[in-house]
C-alpha cells in the first residue's frame, strides 16, 4: 500500500465518547483518520437521515493524519457529510463505534452504530460496526485493542463483498474466549414503555423494556457467542429481500 | 373471524397526511382501526427510536371502530406506544403508510414507513409498508384502493412467516399492469449534500442527491416492476445475517 490506510470513523454516542476516542487512539499510529461524529448522543438512530433540517459541521481536531469534525446530524448524516464534503480520498474502511452498549441480535435494527456501517456499505466501502456490551461512559475498552487492529486490517486486506458489512460485538470481559462468526439471534423487546406524570399534570412515557431471547438454546448465534465469552462477528447483508418467500407469495398475491 | 380484523396503522408523514387518511377511509368500513402516528413529518427516520426524550400521545379522533392518536416520537416509537399502551387486543396486522414517496430498493433502509412494518414484524405481527412513488401532498391514492384491500385481507388470512414483512411500492399511475413479487434492486445515493451560506455567515448543508441504479438491466427487481407499471411487492426479512459469508469469514477471522 503506497499510502497509509484511510479510515472514516463515526458513532452514535457523540465525538467526545470514550469508545470512539479509544478507536482513534488505537488506530491513529497506523492509519490516516477522518472522524465525523454527532455533536451529542444519537443512540437508537438506526439509518435515520435528516431531510428537513440543515446540517452543520465544525472541526474539533486537526493534526497530522487525524481530522475530527462534529456534526449536528445522525450517524448516517455524518457518513454522508464525510463522503460528500470532507474526505481527502476514498476511505479504505468505514468504522462505526465503538458503541457503549450491545448491538447484537435485533438491536442491530435500531443501532446508529450499525447505521454507520450500513451507510458505508451502501456506498460500496468495506464497513464494520464495533460495540461493547457495557453501557457505562467509563467502560474499559482496552481488552478490545488487539481484536480491533486485527479485524480492521484484515477487512482492509481481504475486503468485504458489496452490500455487506460486519456487526462486531464484544462481551463485557477482560479476556475473550476467541472470535465466532455467527448469525443474528432472534429476539424481541418487551414491556417497553413506562408512564410518568408531569408535575403540572399530563402523562409522558419513557422507552424502556428488556430484550427477550426467542431461541436461547441455539449455539450458532451472536447471543450465544457473547454469553460464552466470544467476540461475536455477524456478517450482515443490506439486501434484506426474503428470497425464500418470492415464489410462495407469487402464487398467492 | 368472530370480530372484525383489528389494524394498527402508522406512518412517517404525520397523522394528518393524505396517504394515511386514505388508508383509514379505505379500511374503516371493514376493520377496527387504531392509528398512532407522528405529530409531524418523520421522513427518513428508519427504525429510529427515542431513548433520551420523553414521548407524549394525544387522542385526535375517537369514533366507533376508529381511534387516532398523534405521538411526539418516531414511526417505531408510535408502534411501541400503540402495542404497550393503547391496543385493545392484539392487532391482526400492522400497516405503515401510505407513504408519499418511493421506498423501493435501498430507500427501504432509510424509510420510516418500513420502520413501522419492521417494528410490527419484530413484535411477531404480520406487517406491510405501503408507498406511492409520488412525493406530492396532494397525490391521488384512489388507484391503490383495490390492491390495498386485497393485500391487507390476504396478509391477515394467509399470514406472514415470523421475522418478515412486505414492502409494497406503487408506481405513480392511474392503472397498474398487475403485481410482481420481486427482490430489492441494488442502488446507491450520490451527490448527496448541497452547501448554502447563512445570511449572517457560516455554511450549512442540505441532504439532497439522487438514487443511482446499480443493476438497471435486471428484470426481477422492485425497480424494474415499478418502471414497468407493476405494483412491486418485496418480501423483506429482519434477519439480515449474510449467511453465505459465515463459512468464508470463519476461515479468515
Amino acid at each position: 500500500m503506497a499510502t497509509r490506510p484511510y479510515l472514516l470513523i463515526s458513532n452514535d454516542d457523540g465525538y467526545f465518547a470514550g469508545g470512539i476516542n479509544f478507536l482513534i487512539e488505537t488506530l491513529a499510529p497506523m492509519a490516516d483518520i477522518l472522524v465525523v461524529a454527532p455533536d451529542g448522543p444519537r443512540s437508537g438512530q438506526s439509518c435515520a437521515i435528516t431531510p428537513i433540517h440543515p446540517l452543520r459541521i465544525k472541526e474539533v481536531r486537526n493534526e497530522p493524519g487525524l481530522k475530527v469534525y462534529k456534526c449536528t446530524g445522525t450517524p448516517v448524516d455524518c457518513v454522508k457529510m464525510a463522503l460528500n464534503e470532507l474526505v481527502e480520498r476514498r476511505p479504505d474502511l468505514v468504522i462505526g463505534g465503538i458503541n457503549h452498549g450491545d448491538n447484537s441480535s435485533v438491536n442491530s435494527h435500531y443501532s446508529g452504530t450499525m447505521g454507520v456501517a450500513t451507510e458505508g456499505a451502501l456506498q460500496g466501502l468495506p464497513s464494520i460496526a464495533f460495540s461493547l456490551c457495557n453501557h457505562s461512559e467509563n467502560a474499559d475498552f482496552s481488552p478490545l485493542r488487539p481484536y480491533i487492529i486485527d479485524l480492521v486490517f484484515k477487512a482492509i486486506g481481504v475486503g468485504l463483498p458489496p452490500f455487506t458489512c460486519l456487526n462486531v460485538n464484544f462481551p463485557n470481559r477482560e479476556k475473550f474466549a476467541g472470535v465466532k462468526v455467527c448469525r443474528m439471534a432472534k429476539s424481541h423487546w418487551t414491556q417497553e414503555t413506562a408512564r410518568r406524570e408531569h408535575p403540572w399534570g399530563g402523562d409522558y412515557y419513557w422507552l424502556v423494556g428488556h430484550c427477550e431471547e426467542l431461541e436461547p438454546e441455539a449455539t450458532d448465534t451472536d447471543r450465544w457467542a457473547l454469553a460464552n465469552g466470544y467476540v461475536a462477528i455477524t456478517p450482515t447483508t443490506l439486501d434484506n429481500t426474503a428470497y425464500g418467500l418470492i415464489d410462495v407469495l407469487s402464487g398467492v398475491l
